[in-house]
């Protein structure tokens, strides 16, 4: 039920997440340790902010699996970005098609999620009803990710992110228990508007998927002796991965259950998550 | 915007049609003379039913053009059947993506249509609204003709393939003039049910895309002297195709404004097609 | 390295063996257990022999993982063959491209390959060089796979498919050794001429990967008990594999190191492959 | 036969070339005037190098038609480079794949070819016998094009472009002779090290396909004139084309047969091309 990974700092080469870390998001497309399956083979994307312009984010997006798209490592060689997003999916259920690959996008928007609408094909039609009309030509795909973006959008996602999503949970919780759904949220999702990133952990049954915060940028250098780029990482750097990029006692901080977190300006600061 | 052909006699092989006629499909995906584009490029599909069962028909779909698609080939040179419907696209805004691909599939039911619906990206919600709950997740895509041949099934296309058809394009004419769109369907379609083809020509403006059914079976065998596949089909053995095949005085049969047309046991038969 | 299977026998829809079993190929793409990786997700193929006519055997072949591929799932439901061999892939070096998919084909035979030439790449002139000049524009693709059977075929492989195996696999060491390379094959492959398969095990460390026998028709109906058309298999169908469909005493023959099987008019018979 | 582009000059988002000229390599993929073909729809590639780093080129190709390939849009609305070559493809004879997509590299070395080797099947063997053994492995596709640089590297082009150019040519011409081949090479080819381009417009039979040079910055800014990116080029941004951009008189050089043109520090040089 995929994997995923945000950075937010200076300026970084994409591939030097993905591919040159220890267990990097490619790695995790074939050997994820702590995801739902171990393989995360349908389908990929990155979205990215430019150095320049974060007002406008770009994405690649493919049904490849991440670890053998040619164009990806291309890429991934040469861009460079102070923010991006990256996805690795493994389906259940909607098909493998670009348009059910994250991150999803709204304007300046990007979203990335890991976990499911349960009973979400009893849902579907529900949900898609409550997300409001003027959002509604903006649902390219078929996938529950996102839909569950457009509900935040149209509960206010934009003024109040974490308000947005908490609002959207809770309804799709609802509708769910309505059709007889217990436990109908499994999530990590990221989201960025090109400055911050909020990270949230939660899932109905708070039996949630794994995710985790980049302590401090010493643990991230201290982990890639060898990678030059990495060491030229400083104070507030930071990413937010589903699987730590490698082990290392001190370096990677649990998000807790049920808790979203805010990256901004080389800190963070952490809230309970409580949809309503 | 699309072409298709139709096919439905003895059991023959796809790739008679298809691709040893003089302007079969693969051809038309390059040089179409009378769609509304030259190259219909964005991926195709094919669906066929069995010689031994007609109950479940097989589709191949593919969002590579039909012209360079490796595996069409093969599969046409190997597949022989009683009925089958082929499609080739000219995507005009919905993603290129196989859900896209016609033809689109219910129980033993096959859809495929040439032309769209004007406006669709603003009726797009009000459309999927007035699908019946119950069929609504058989939609995986987000094409027009998609949400079309679902409105048909609400409106009762399995028990009165033509009243549903109109039915369907009597309301979608309704939902657009309602928001100002006019002239809101083109179309021809094919409909099958694996036993009878259902082919209407239909236009809101009345001026439809190109539909022409085979005179008779002496018209595809004096037009492909050299294929001896086509030489041995016999009396009923029959095409509904978006362009001719070749040019041969009598040959063909310009389905007329309007109009449905349908086929079985052989013979044919045709009637006002009337949207309500 | 790739799995594979192959069936010969009564006509059976492809889809029994591949979906409708307990470790099947498509299980096998995601969880191998017996592989060199877990997943082998470099895109598959099918190629299989006609019930009427088993001198020109088709091939779908794809990009995508098999798990995920729609299309292999509508063919492998309706199309029914004496005689197929699937194939997955783990890429090891050469691009993921149709054209180095298997099953790879040359007139009425198809070929698998489950294993890799070492130092392939350093190899790569040597051997194309000496595939004979009638058979050099018959490979397509880049894969290392491609060029042994066009060495076998160069030496002999369609009056006498073992032989000219076996000196393919011969030459593929001598030039091997001669850079320096130890070890230089690992197979195991299946090769069929529409009426035979001919199954090797074999490497030149003698650590060759895991094939399998179909002890009789009882083990796979025995397996299988809830699946109607296995029940229906009769004395003579027999399955070759990568890896067990499942654990059951008895019912699968391990085919030893250096050893070749034939399959034959219901029957098997066995040989040592020795390489010259 | 493909059509292409390149750009040389102050850095400039790749789409304002692509997608945002009047007859653009996009348009030209669905409607190429002067083509050998009207559609070249067997997939793309965009090659560029960095502003900072001009010497590793980054590339993304693909098997789609750019004129659906989203990603391709995405890439060329955020990436800026001072020299991209950009090429579009109607396949002759090699697999649609990633591996046969221009540009070809080689190094900081990027090519791109439109034209063809005649008879190249029958030359194959023999062409790629005499590439530099050490070369040889670079050659990852099927295409005569990649056979061709790989020729002309072989014969000096890293050292002198031009020359290895026409040795490579002249070769390929007396090896077609000896096979009864006459006519063999039509091409026209873009060639850059990330600071230079070369231009070539040649075929055997002196009927080459079409080539254009901008006379000038003010004839690109005079095409586009609600263009605000392209009404910044200034003096020596210039651009080479298959076909021009737009109908301006005195806005494009034609560049004459059987000539190499050398872009270089906002001027540019022409002089014979003859094959040795």
């Amino acid at each position: 039920m995929c994997r995923w990974n945000a950075y937010l700092g200076q300026p970084l080469l994409i591939g030097e997440l993905l591919y040159r870390t220890k267990h990097g998001l490619i790695d995790e497309s074939l050997h994820s340790r702590m995801g739902a399956e171990t393989t995360n083979g349908d389908g990929f994307g990155v979205g990215w902010y430019g150095i320049a312009d974060r007002t406008v984010p770009a994405r690649y997006r493919s049904v490849n699996p991440a670890w053998n798209d040619v164009n990806l490592r291309e890429l991934a060689d040469h861009i460079e970005s102070p923010l991006f997003l990256a996805h690795i999916r493994a389906a259940i259920g909607s098909p493998v098609q670009q348009t059910n690959c994250h991150p999803f996008r709204h304007g300046r928007w990007l979203f990335v999620h890991n976990g499911m609408i349960a009973g979400f094909q009893a849902l579907h039609r529900d949900l898609l009803l409550a997300v409001d009309p003027s959002l509604f030509d903006g649902i390219a795909g078929s996938a529950d990710s996102e839909v569950l973006l457009h509900l935040a959008l149209s509960f206010g996602l934009e003024a109040d992110p974490l308000g947005g999503m908490e609002r959207a949970v809770g309804f799709v919780e609802e509708k769910a228990r309505e059709r007889g759904v217990e436990n109908a949220v499994q999530m990590t999702v990221g989201i960025s508007d090109g400055e911050r990133v909020w990270a949230v952990r939660y899932s109905s049954a708070h039996e949630s998927r794994s995710l985790f915060l980049s302590e401090d940028v010493d643990a991230l250098r201290r982990l890639h002796p060898d990678n030059p780029r990495l060491q030229q990482l400083t104070e507030g750097d930071r990413v937010v991965v589903s699987e730590p990029l490698a082990d290392l006692p001190g370096a990677w901080i649990e998000v807790p259950e049920s808790t979203a977190v805010l990256l901004e300006d080389g800190g963070y600061e952490q809230r309970t998550f409580k949809p309503c």
